[in-house]
């Protein structure tokens, strides 16, 4: 970077292609800060930065802030050995700068993975110090202190203390080792299962780097259908060598355990967690995976669910299943995380009850290592659903919440539906388990029944898409899943504002209807979708599109007439006390509240509750006429969505807008076939005409019943 | 890019990031000319560029002018509205200024895709001129001009023709609906069929572009695996979306015909070609088609082989297959390749010979719109085969010529194999179908019998990675046969050096090194994998990796026992006249050639022959000896790429120097396995010790058989 004014002319211009904007850095744009007046101040207040020590993560900061620095305040940022005025100074206490300055009381508190970010005077030389206990604490502040600039945020007088609420933070990824991805709709498995060990996708790096921008600690590279040869050595090397890249980067592996693989890999008669010979070949497979991955991180679980095998093939219970593995790996501190999502057609009540049936009883037979993973709700990652009843049912127990980031239920990644707020109405929900207040977030993170091992999960949208996601906006929950593991306080707008303005623009111009857009996505695409508490109508096995009418498959519990019971008198699937009783599940009042036909919120009204066709609600109209104004209202306002991101063409790179624009020209057709078609199929049952001033489907209900998308994405390939 | 002082500071750092070497932009990088002397020379001869119209293809003229300039000058090099000195004028002999210079005697023999680049002089005023009898021509031209400048060629006094030899230059992708590519080891493929017709991925358009840059005038979009379903008029939309981006870029698009399609898609009771039921529904799906896509190219067909549908199945034959479609098509000047590639387990003769008995027979009887499509070899992309007897044996058909780019049995995606050698060593052959310097060349350009339609086709290595190929150096092989195709008579070393010097850098000392690594690396690969004629000894299904003891699978012409017919006595199959007599199919005297044990040259010999363990070969060495001297020095020379590589780091950018080198390790761990497991198995007839002087394989021969690899890459998932 030195004599180069030629050279600077002659790239200024290639940037027209240099930067074309293929949605590759993510939120991660460090290109030069746009308003001369902020500009200027940064570049007034930043003459260099010091980053003393050469760790693997140490080196990490020194890079993130040399390029960042570099790229947001478009100069040389120079890195300086002494200390003068203007300097950023990143390391931890022990580095000697940071040590004079006796931060170790405020850094105490942090924990492991806090940091502090300080403007503070030494010898009359104003400085920026960003310290933390740990090296991984030096690289969140570090990722911190850019988006502060990227965000054109005042960095005159910087106090800013932040720790993780949570301390696992986990991206599960559902990819087979063929690199097709369960539910993956931006591409294929960015695990080159192949090439590894030997080949190292640059691209590991940076997924790494994202992950680490956002504060997630630890991923499942293997799907939760879980194949057992993951497990052989010849894997676990390739393994190894992904564990080798996400290590600096504070990213911890894990691997899901086929409950099976006693018998599938070590030639055993059974997998009977009570057996001797499969504890000790659980105890010595764990064994070999930590020779290879000392910092291995542990096992996440499906068993005895959808036809994956468990412990109750042998008669056992989830905890017996759980607490063989969990002391497998407690010699080498790993964690076993133990998924509550468990449902069998067997059995004959409420799927909706399975979970909550089957895990209530075992609350405090766990080993300590071990997490139960709950999904948000009872059924399965719909739209929207009330939070789960186990949340708050087992104090004795780690709850971790699982989310879905990948939209098998909300669009694919056609769809621009922005999660975060369903993340919050389900973190923010009170289960009054310990009486007001205890919401599913102080269950989460521990604070409700002070548990010191506290967890939240992901399943990714990350394929091997260029813009890793598919569409642009999708990158919106990979982030907003990072910052909420992080800080559950975080509200869902203002993690859209620093990412609107990291990922596309600080224009004002373009942050608001973007903003605005964002948190009206998800609701809108209940309303298109599964209004007022209807839910797992979509098509059959890939989920694609609307499928209401879906019945008689080998298990009612995969049709969707089984989840909405509609007939001729009405709809909705009645979870109250004169129902399945689902409600039961749920503490005082909340039992009561949604048991109530008259109180239960209407977003829940046909989960909880069988409705007339012509019952009467809140706004005076009947339930069929609300449903049909749901379906008509949510593919009108992504309409209105359209024309808003019309106006903002030329407030971003073309390519993302020509991207987004596109993309909303799908959702608006699949946003009509959704109306369409359920609107139809339901009014077969209630024999009422579509209300007054809206428009009649141009198709009959036939043509949307003979679609077919046999290679829909997502699921095993069909042949 | 007006009053930028300022931004041209801020840009300039940002390009350590922002030309991050991901490999994207493949051989068309338009970075500054690092040469001062060829810079500031380039800068005086070039003040600006005029492209008049504005149809889509001149469009992309005027665009690439704008930003190649841009780029490569490191200034804006303005559009000039006037003819003043030292300006590049692009556009037909139509356009206005080049109408002026009367060039038409000399366009009329350019052709329809030729072009011309001409200095000359108007006025006093020194001007370049690119100009073609068709718009298509003009863009030909312009990523010729832009070559030069890429690759520091002299610009003073430019007189530069050119024309394709051969018509059709076609890509062949083997890519399934649901995005599995066929021994495709780059990623999965690039359409994402679900996505469209609504989502245009930006990458389409770079496809097109990269594919125009070397003259690639069509492409196969589908597997020659067939599905019917893309013929069906939800997909068709699809794939008229494709035809649309690609066309301005001079791209037909092309399908793959299911001959059973009438069945599964039509619903009839058969696909006899002979039925004028299924002659009326190829008529009507054919009209179909071109409604969709008025410039539709035409079908590619793969028939009675492999198990695929065809006219055989109701006892036709080929031809009337071929005709049947090829008459449906003809109406629109649509054209079908019908490939040649059929061997059938039930025909008990050698399967080299089972093309060749089935079409030369039917020379003649071929529709004037159909081409046969021939693999350069008899049995199946090996890494290298004598050229197909099927050359030269049809003069009354039109033979197209299909390459695999793919490296299905050259090491996939991570062995460095530059397979323009293999190319050459082909399209240079002489059959001496009409005497002497009959090469397979003149064959496949129409020149030896005088046909009008020629074509040549590139099995493609093309999928989703972000570099395109997966290999950096896999990029050489896309390019090479797009070059070829063009011109067959430029040499592999030039295309070569040009490839280097647009791909990495016009150092010297780089070029001549990786030059002399490219053209080394294809008979390296048959070294360590196939020497003297051995071949399809690969794994079994996936072909990963050495197997030569895949013996008994249900046919015969599956198993590698079939073609190396190794026995106590020797190995090699006798395809002289005393064994399947074969090398009857060829013209005198290269029957001859062949036929003969001691003539035939060393590198066939046992692809014609069965030669005796202890036989002397030239070299004085006996057969065992011979075979071990290439397994070990074939991998040595890999060894000898390592250490040359090493020594050219910092003389490109960080990302694909480590790339590389991390897959010439991949390649050499490799070369290794294939040497030691083929030495040790072969070694079990011969009974011989491994001569002096070579180190013994580490492992048993016991090891090597054990190896699994399920989900090697390329074929369908296994479930």
């Amino acid at each position: 970077m030195k004599k180069i004014p030629l050279l600077i002319i002659i790239l200024s211009l290639q940037i027209p292609f240099a930067l074309a904007e293929d949605g590759y850095r993510l939120w991660l744009r460090y290109d030069c800060v746009d308003n001369n007046a902020v500009l200027s101040t940064y570049r007034k207040q930043i003459k260099g930065f010091k980053v003393e020590g050469n760790s693997p993560t140490l080196s990490l900061v020194r890079t993130e802030l040399e390029q960042g620095l570099a790229g947001l305040l478009g100069i040389n940022v120079p890195q300086s050995n002494s200390v003068s005025a203007s300097i950023v100074v990143a390391g931890t206490s022990k580095s000697s700068e940071i040590n004079k300055l006796n931060l170790d009381a405020r850094l105490k508190n942090l924990g492991r993975e806090g940091f502090l970010i300080l403007t503070t005077t030494v010898k009359g030389k104003k400085l920026i110090v960003i310290t933390a206990p740990e090296e991984i604490g030096v690289l969140y502040g570090t990722f911190h202190f850019l988006k502060l600039l990227q965000t054109h945020q005042p960095i005159e007088n910087l106090d800013i203390e932040s720790s993780p609420r949570i301390n696992l933070r986990i991206l599960n990824h559902w990819d087979n080792l063929d690199r097709t991805v369960e539910r993956g709709y931006a591409g294929f498995s960015l695990w080159d299962w192949h090439k590894l060990p030997d080949y190292i996708d640059p691209r590991y790096h940076d997924y790494a780097r994202a992950n680490a921008s956002i504060g997630i600690n630890g991923t499942v590279v293997t799907n939760v259908n879980a194949n057992a040869r993951v497990l052989s050595s010849h894997y676990l090397e390739k393994v190894a060598a992904l564990a080798d890249v996400f290590r600096p980067y504070g990213i911890k592996i894990y691997l899901t355990a086929r409950f099976s693989a006693p018998i599938e890999l070590g030639g055993l008669k059974t997998a009977d967690p009570i057996d001797e010979t499969v504890q000790q070949w659980w105890k010595d497979k764990v064994k070999e995976i930590y020779t290879h991955i000392p910092d291995f991180g542990g096992f996440l679980v499906k068993a005895n669910s959808e036809g994956q095998p468990g412990p109750q093939n042998y008669n056992r219970n989830h905890a017996d299943g759980a607490n063989m593995l969990a002391d497998a790996v407690a010699p080498f501190n790993g964690i076993v995380m133990w998924r509550a999502f468990v449902y069998d057609d067997k059995v004959p009540d409420d799927r909706a009850k399975q979970a909550y049936s089957e895990f209530k009883p075992l609350d405090g037979t766990f080993r300590k290592n071990v997490l139960v993973q709950v999904k948000n709700g009872a059924i399965d990652f719909q739209p929207r659903e009330p939070f789960h009843p186990l949340f708050g049912a087992m104090p004795d127990t780690p709850l971790m919440m699982e989310f879905q980031l990948t939209q098998e239920y909300t669009g694919f990644s056609t769809h621009l539906v922005y999660l975060a707020n369903q993340f919050k109405e389900c973190l923010d929900a009170d289960t009054h388990a310990k009486g007001a207040g205890s919401t599913v977030a102080k269950v989460i993170d521990g604070s409700l029944d002070n548990h010191q091992l506290s967890g939240i999960a992901g399943v990714t949208n990350i394929g091997n898409d260029r813009n890793w996601t598919g569409h642009p906006f999708a990158q919106s929950n990979w982030y907003a899943f990072g910052r909420l593991a992080w800080d559950h306080q975080l509200s869902a707008q203002q993690i859209a504002d620093e990412w609107i303005r990291m990922t596309f623009t600080n224009n004002p111009g373009f942050i608001n209807p973007v903003k605005e857009i964002m948190d009206k996505s998800w609701e809108t695409t209940i309303s298109y979708m599964t209004p007022l508490g209807l839910h797992h109508i979509m098509g059959w096995s890939h989920h694609y599109g609307p499928a209401p009418w879906i019945k008689d498959k080998h298990r009612a519990d995969w049709t969707s007439v089984y989840y909405h019971q509609a007939s001729k008198d009405g709809v909705g699937f009645n979870r109250s006390a004169t129902g399945s009783n689902a409600i039961a599940q749920y503490a005082e009042p909340v039992a009561k509240l949604f048991g109530s036909r008259d109180q239960c919120p209407e977003e829940f009204l046909l989960w909880f509750h069988h409705a007339g066709w012509n019952e009467k609600l809140k706004s005076g109209q009947t339930l069929w006429e609300e449903l049909c104004r749901h379906y008509y209202g949510g593919a009108e306002t992504v309409n209105s969505f359209q024309q808003q991101w019309a106006t903002l063409e030329g407030k971003i790179d073309k390519e993302r807008f020509e991207q987004v624009k596109m993309l909303l020209n799908i959702q608006y057709k699949e946003a009509i076939w959704w109306r369409n078609a359920c609107v139809l199929y339901f009014q077969t049952f209630s024999g009422l005409p579509i209300p007054h001033g809206l428009e009649q489907p141009e198709n009959s209900l036939q043509y949307y019943l003979n679609l077919e998308f046999p290679y829909a994405p997502g699921i095993r390939p069909q042949w």
